[in-house]
């Protein structure tokens, strides 16, 4: 399966910026980048980078440059790919950065074999991968996507899937999310953090982060 | 399998008081305790309350005092278990309010067909569910706990399966869990946010929640 891996260019992950400058987060963000698309791959999926602009590291994969907004560029994305082949198409976030093979394997077997559309839901209402088999779904990241996405697969009476899943739920954001990629990440997100000194904090409720 | 759902009684939920006041905290405590044993019951397992005080709330199934610390009471009733039968023992906390029986079911499985220790982590490094086929495996729940089990069973030379699920790994402590309640749940819990007027707020990055 082809699947997109969206990845913007510009001044990503700022909500980061309490523990990373932004040529950290920059850093930051190509380490998942890179961690994501290599799940992509030991998953049987071909990763596809849809960058808001060159990607200034290196990949192996091909990467396609649209400059417009998220849902824009991943729906004319999907309309070019459902036009050439039916075949399905992923869609998968550039930092999930724990993301497994065998949690990526489920969402794209159940398209596969029997759903039109497989979700995986983000923490906070988000979307974080799909798979889709369907050829007039379409995607809107803005807001509680998850929710969106059910209904617009109501629409048109496709088939869902959902994903239970706290690997594929975990986009990284926020300074919190960070202690996920500490505690479960084994790839360059969380060799990263490791090497700038960024470790886990259990002086309070949930474990967090700081930075020594 | 007999399954351990450890539940405090004393000023539950604290971290919800931006939102919720203790009468209402206390209450909604009760209503996600419900939804977890109704999932527990229909996963296949018998569940057992370990409150630290008398429950005020009809619940259908035993309920055992123990006043002691969360860790020191877990291991008290583990021992106790696993000198009276060669049985598995599961423990799950009272506030996965949007566990699902089919996410629980895998859990338990595990350890009935396999693995030692099957272990659910929580957001934030926690334990939420845990399933235990091992006579020495004993529990620790300061700090990032899921670390701190998996060292445990290392040293006791017990198998861990590691279950990978969104809905085991929210457990609600914070006005940003209510979203994930809202989003998945369709429980006592959810179903008692939505009465008091808590609605999902998209105005930021991730969804939250507001009270209208």
């Amino acid at each position: 399966m082809e699947v997109l891996v969206p990845f913007s260019t510009e001044c990503p992950k700022s909500r980061l910026s309490t523990v990373l400058d932004p040529a950290e987060r920059a850093t930051f963000a190509r380490a998942m980048l890179s961690d994501v698309l290599d799940a992509v791959a030991a998953a049987g999926g071909e990763p596809r980078v849809l960058a808001t602009g060159p990607v200034d590291a290196v990949v192996d994969c091909p990467v396609e440059i649209d400059d417009r907004p998220l849902t824009t560029a991943v729906n004319a994305a999907l309309a070019d790919r459902r036009a050439a082949a039916d075949r399905p198409v992923g869609i998968v976030m550039a930092d999930l950065a724990i993301a497994t093979p065998s949690a990526l394997r489920g969402l794209f077997e159940t398209v596969e074999r029997s759903a039109d559309v497989s979700i995986a839901p983000g923490r906070g209402g988000g979307t974080n991968a799909l798979a889709v088999e369907h050829a007039e779904f379409r995607v809107d990241y803005h807001g509680a996507s998850y929710c969106d996405h059910r209904r617009i697969a109501d629409e048109i009476d496709a088939t869902v899937s959902v994903i239970d899943s706290h690997r594929l739920a975990t986009d990284v954001d926020e300074p919190a999310d960070l202690a996920e990629v500490l505690i479960h990440g084994d790839g360059a997100a969380a060799a990263w953090l490791r090497d700038v000194g960024i470790t886990l904090d259990d002086s309070g409720g949930r474990v967090g982060v700081e930075r020594v």
